[in-house]
């Protein structure tokens, strides 16, 4: 059984993990809030950056007392092993709290077990409250990753109506309305790293970095990766000192992830070209596509997609649509690989 | 003031022009509804076919004495001349209707100035009940007809989310899905007609039949209409007996509409291929895109508008989202010309 104001301090606690989106890798961005014997909230908290410490324990702290005999009300099951910092279990046990509310299970097996040990220590769990709003949500690529060992991709594109992006010419700018591209920034602002292609460097210069409408940069800039084995040229603005960046040789996705995992990247961005994403479609390495489909015909000019290995229709592969809402005049469609 | 009941009387009356849509052009599809002096329904009606009588005459003759000092409730401002029928405003108050509501005015000068008749006949005249609702919907199309003279055009399509309308070999069985299908054949009965180009009908042998989900044919089937110069194989399906076909030389698609609007064709479903879109698009000639966009990526293969007149991004034609649904797995945009 949960309590109402269990789910709201679920939401809270949804909401307090949002804010830290983008900080945490390769730890999850948990949220937490703790609720008094009286059901009040007495703590919120969010992971800190990698070595300090995690939500549960924000929260514990921002309670002091007033969490025993209370609830922790957390959007991940707390961890029971020993990492940078002493398990998150332990923490709340010590500080006498009751019970225990969580969304998602930890798949990590390292990790996993919080809600067991917490049960023998007699502390009440109660689990998957809103899971699937947090798996979708805040906790979505760090799962992945979990489950993985692989960087959660979003493929992120902006074409017209008819499939275009860009016109006969090459111009794009712009395909997408002002609202979709803050929209982008504002993604761009909470994934650990955003991919491009050295063609794409090469031929548009983007900066790729996470900007506010008047050009200024957002506080947070996610590591720039540049895939491909051709020379950036010095004055690149994706080598100025706005943000870090590495450029990875080869063209295989599966590599190319596998070293952003050892860096602890989690969340990534792919920006483009229609080669890179051709590739990482067809290494079976896009586990979420965004389009920004944007109300204008062209006729003419390249598709965001490039060979993807796929030669007849019923090799095309197929998706589901997980959401279609409205950014500005642009319709942002979000799908992910069918169940197979 | 709009009675509660005339809104309830306005959707069936909507509801009763749906049911004749595809089958009275060049007249409108005209619903309505007449309220006895309780303001209970005594007569429903709708247009019926060209040279029969008009909504209000047969609402009237369904309604019989209980329409004296009722109220009539119709989609479209009734009409004040004399064509093959006697105007309905006189057949309004010989019936001694005391309040007429209607949604659409008519923007026709032969037929216009109904209201006027009506309101010098002592009849209480309110127009604009669900206008909006009606004149995007059942009468669209003859009201765009009514106002430049052309058949409204619906260009439909059906591509991936990568904006492809066919593989790399050229298959597309199937891109969308059942229900898009089956929404395509319920769009095209209610069409006046249905324009494929002779490249694609040498090519894919459509048949251009509305037709249930089994296979057989729908009770309505639209006018084919193949636009081009190449002669079509006397084997191909849209040379058989079910339904009319007319082949359209020249590739001009304001020609080919005269042309149809000379039949009392008001309302064309466009359906391919790529060259013949890019035409009527590129010629102002399409008054609304229908994309049915399935959740799948091919990364190669044509898309399924051609070139459109457009080389630089500036010139993009601009569309506005009018509404976006979900049709079974796939996203069914609806977006007519950007209003300058």
């Amino acid at each position: 059984m949960v309590a109402r104001g269990e789910e709201q301090a679920m939401r809270a606690a949804v909401a307090a993990s949002e804010q830290v989106r983008g900080t945490t890798s390769p730890n999850p961005p948990v949220g937490c809030v703790i609720l008094g014997t009286g059901g009040e909230v007495v703590g919120v908290g969010s992971t800190r950056p990698p070595g300090g410490p995690h939500a549960e324990v924000v929260a514990l702290r921002a309670a002091g007392e007033r969490a025993r005999g209370g609830t922790a009300v957390v959007t991940l099951e707390p961890c029971s092993h020993t990492g940078r910092t002493p398990p998150c279990t332990d923490a709340l046990i010590a500080a006498g709290v009751a019970r225990v509310v969580h969304a998602a299970s930890d798949p990590n097996p390292l990790a996993s077990g919080g809600a067991e040990r917490l049960r023998a220590a007699g502390v009440e769990v109660v689990s998957g409250l809103l899971a699937d709003e947090v798996a979708a949500g805040p906790l979505r690529a760090w799962l992945h990753f979990a489950r993985t060992g692989r960087p959660h991709v979003t493929w992120k594109y902006a074409a017209t109506l008819d499939g275009r992006s860009a016109a006969a010419d090459g111009t794009s700018k712009w395909i997408s309305s002002a609202e979709s591209r803050a929209d982008v920034h504002r993604l761009r602002a909470r994934a650990d790293a955003i991919i491009a292609g050295t063609g794409t460097v090469r031929a548009d210069d983007p900066h790729l970095t996470a900007r506010a409408a008047d050009g200024t940069l957002l506080e947070r800039q996610p590591l720039r990766v540049v895939i491909g084995d051709s020379e950036i040229p010095a004055s690149a603005k994706v080598l100025d000192d706005a943000a870090e960046t590495v450029q990875l040789p080869g063209g295989d996705p599966r590599a190319a992830l596998a070293a952003l995992a050892e860096r602890g990247i989690v969340d990534v961005l792919l920006e483009g070209g229609p080669r890179l994403a051709g590739a990482f479609v067809q290494a079976g390495c896009v586990d979420r596509v965004l389009a920004y489909v944007a109300p204008a015909l062209l006729g003419a000019g390249p598709a965001a997609l490039g060979e993807a290995g796929v030669g007849s229709i019923s090799q095309a592969w197929r998706l589901q649509i997980e959401e279609t809402t409205m950014s500005g005049p642009d319709v942002r469609i979000s799908a992910v690989p069918q169940e197979s």
